[in-house]
C-alpha cells in the first residue's frame, strides 16, 4: 500500500437548532480519499452563534497545519506536536483538534479497508446500547413538559433517559428562597419525568456543574428515594476535591468529565476514584485513540466509561467506533428528538432499535456524509 | 477488503543453545496469509529441554482454538475469551497466548498492507535504542569473561550494556560466609565491565531476583559508586511491598516486571510507583496491543518502559513495533552474542548500528522468517 498523505481539508457548519450547529471536518488525501470527523459544541453547549463557528473555522485550520503532508495513522505523533498548544488553548482548539483526529482515524481505517474498530484491537460487541439523552428535545420546561418527551423516547424504544432538570439554577449567590424555589422545581421535573417513563426504565440526571459541594451532596441525598441510575456532574470535574467529597457522600454512582482533555485531564479523577462512570467525549478528549487511553485508564481504577455525546451523527459513529472495543463501556449517549432529518445525514442511514445502536462493519467510521442533506443544512 | 479468517497455525522450534531454544509460532488465513509471533522462554530463561518444548507445543494448541475462524483483527475479543485460562496457568500459558497475539497483530497489518505501528497510533520514532544484554553470550562468568563480551559489545557500537552478575547466587539460607563471598564475586563482576566499558556507557545490573529485601538494598547501597543506569529485580516483581521498600531506600533507578501478565499484573506496581521503569515482555505479557495498554498505563504514573526481550528476532521485531509507537519508552532489549545466525533468520537483515534499531516500514512486523535459516535451525 502507497501510505496516503492529508493534503487538504474542508469543514462544514450544519444548522440544528437555536442551541447549537452541528461542525464536521473533512480531510483530504488526494485520489478522492477523505475522512470526516466531528466537531461540534467547541464553543459550549447552550447557544448557536456565527461567532462561534467563525472560531471553529479558526481553531481547525490552526491544528490542520500540524497534519498538511502527513499520514492519516500517525495519530500518535500529531498528538506529541500538537498536544501542548491544544492544552493551553480551551474547549475550541481541544474540539478541533479532536475533530481531525477523528477524521484520521477514518481516513485511515478507510486507505485499509477496515472498520477503525480494527485499528483498536477489534470489536467486542456489535450492538452498542444507547441512552436517549431528551433535554435538548424539550420545548416547555415544566414537569409535564419533561415527561411528554420521556414517554415519547420511551415508545421509541429507549430503555435508558437522561435530563438536565438544573439548567435555569439560578446563580448560588442569590438568596436561599429562590435556591430553595429552584431546587424543588429541578426535583418535580425529575419526579414527573420517573412517573413517565416507571421504574423499570434507567434514568440519569446531569446537574450541569451547578452546584457547590454542599448543594451537589444535600441534591442527591433529596434524590436518594428516586433510584437514579447516576447522578452527574453536581460540580465541574476540575473541582477535584469537591467530587471527592460527593462522591464519598451521596448513594448514588457518580458520573462526569465530559469537557476534559486527554488522559492527563482524566488522570485525577481515574486515580482518586473520584467517579463511578467517566464520560470523554469524542469530540473534545482528544478523539478516538485518545478515547480508547482514557477508557483503559479508567480500567485499571475499576471505572466504568460512559461516552458523552449530545450531538450530530458523526460524534456517534466515532463514539460507537471506539465504545464497540471497551471492556469497561456502559451506555452511550444520543442527543434524543433534536431534529427530525439527522439520521438522513448519514448513509448507512442511522439507526435504533430498542436503544440499541447496530455498530456498521464499512470502513471507517462505518458511514458517510449525505452530501444532499449536508447541503440543504449548510449555513453557508 | 474480505476480512481474513484464521484457519490454520505452525509452531517452529529453533535450536539456540543450552540456555533454551526460540519457538515461533505462526498463523495461518488462507491464500497464503500468515502472520509469525515468538513464544520463547515459556518455561523459563536458564535451560532447554525438549519437554519444554513439547510443554509450549501444548500451550500454543491450547490458545489456539480460541482463534481458529476469528479474525486476526480481534485481539479485544481473543483477550475477553482466553485472559482467563491464560492467568491462572502461569508463564507458558501466558507466552503462548502473547505468541498467538503478535501472530494476529503480524497477520492483521499485513492483510491491510500497513506495519503494526499503524494499528497502535503510528510511530513517534523510527530508531530504536537498543541495549546489549551480554549475559547470555558469557562464556566464563569471571570478572574478565564479563569484561570481554561487553568490550566486544561496546567495538560493535552498542552504547547500553546489561549484565546478571548474581545468576549464581546461592539460596539465602546458606552460611553468611557464602553469602559474602557471592556478593563480593557479583560485584567484581560489574566492577569489571564497568571498567571495560568506560565511564561514558550506560551499565544496567539485573539481579534476577536472587534478593530479599535487606539483601537487595544492601547490594544496590554497595553499588552506589559505579552509575548504575538502572538496577533490575533484586526481588521478584510480585513481592510488591519489598520491592516499594527497596525502591524507597536505594540511589539508583528500579526495573522491573519481565513474567508479568496484562495490564492487570502490571496494575499494583504502577499505581504504587514502585518501580521507575518497567518491563513488559511481548513473549510474557499478552503481546503487543497489551505492551501498548501497559505502556500507557505505566505513563499516567510517569513510569518508563523498557521492554524485556532476551530472546530471538522475531520478538525483537514486535518489540520494536510497539516501541515506536510509546512516549515513555526509554530503550530496547537485545540478546546480544548469542547466536551468530541471528540476523540472517529474518529478512530483511536484522541489523544495528551504533545500538540502533532501525524499524522496518514493511508490512506487519516487517520482516519475515527466512525458510532457509529456519530449516536448518529447526529441533525436528
Amino acid at each position: 500500500m502507497i501510505e496516503p498523505k492529508i493534503n487538504g481539508f474542508k469543514i462544514f457548519v450544519i444548522k440544528v437548532n437555536s442551541r447549537g450547529n452541528w461542525i464536521f471536518v473533512e480531510l483530504q488525501a488526494g485520489v478522492g480519499l477523505t475522512g470526516v470527523g466531528e466537531a461540534s459544541h467547541g464553543c459550549g453547549f447552550s447557544q448557536a452563534s456565527t461567532k462561534d463557528d467563525i472560531i471553529m473555522r479558526h481553531q481547525v485550520e490552526r491544528f490542520y497545519r500540524f497534519l498538511e503532508g502527513e499520514s492519516p495513522f500517525a495519530v500518535e505523533n500529531f498528538r506529541r506536536k500538537a498536544w501542548k498548544e491544544a492544552t493551553d488553548a480551551g474547549l475550541p482548539a481541544v474540539t478541533a483538534f479532536s475533530g481531525l483526529e477523528q477524521a484520521m482515524c477514518d481516513l485511515a481505517s478507510k486507505s485499509s479497508g477496515v472498520p477503525i474498530y480494527e485499528l483498536l484491537g477489534g470489536k467486542v460487541r456489535k450492538k452498542i446500547p444507547v441512552y436517549a439523552n431528551i433535554n435538548r428535545a424539550i420545548e416547555h420546561r415544566t414537569p409535564d413538559g419533561f415527561a411528554i418527551k420521556a414517554e415519547k423516547a420511551i415508545r421509541e424504544g429507549f430503555r435508558s433517559i437522561k435530563i438536565a432538570p438544573f439548567d435555569d439554577f439560578p446563580n448560588l449567590d442569590c438568596s436561599p428562597g429562590e435556591i430553595e424555589a429552584a431546587l424543588e422545581n429541578g426535583i418535580a421535573r425529575i419526579e414527573a419525568t420517573r412517573k413517565a417513563i416507571g421504574a423499570n426504565v434507567d434514568l440519569m440526571v446531569d446537574c450541569h456543574s451547578k452546584f457547590n459541594r454542599r448543594l451537589g451532596t444535600q441534591v442527591a441525598q433529596l434524590l436518594s428515594g428516586i433510584n437514579l441510575h447516576w447522578y452527574e456532574e453536581p460540580v465541574a470535574p476540575e473541582a477535584l476535591e469537591d467530587t471527592i467529597e460527593i462522591h464519598r457522600a451521596i448513594p448514588q454512582r457518580l458520573a462526569g468529565g465530559e469537557t476534559l482533555f486527554g488522559k492527563e485531564g482524566f488522570g485525577p479523577l481515574c486515580r482518586q476514584n473520584a467517579v463511578d462512570i467517566i464520560m470523554p467525549d469524542v469530540k473534545h478528549c482528544g478523539g478516538i485513540f485518545e478515547t480508547k487511553k482514557i477508557a483503559l485508564l479508567a480500567e485499571s481504577h475499576s471505572i466504568k466509561v460512559s461516552p458523552h455525546n449530545p450531538s450530530g451523527p458523526i460524534s456517534m459513529a466515532a463514539s460507537a467506533q471506539v465504545a464497540s472495543t471497551l471492556n469497561n463501556f456502559e451506555i452511550l449517549e444520543h442527543a434524543w428528538g433534536e431534529t427530525d432529518w439527522r439520521h438522513h445525514l448519514i448513509h448507512p442511514e442511522e439507526e435504533f432499535t430498542n436503544g440499541i445502536l447496530h455498530l456498521s462493519d464499512q470502513p471507517g467510521l462505518g458511514c458517510q456524509l449525505s452530501q444532499r442533506i449536508l447541503e440543504q443544512q449548510l449555513t453557508q
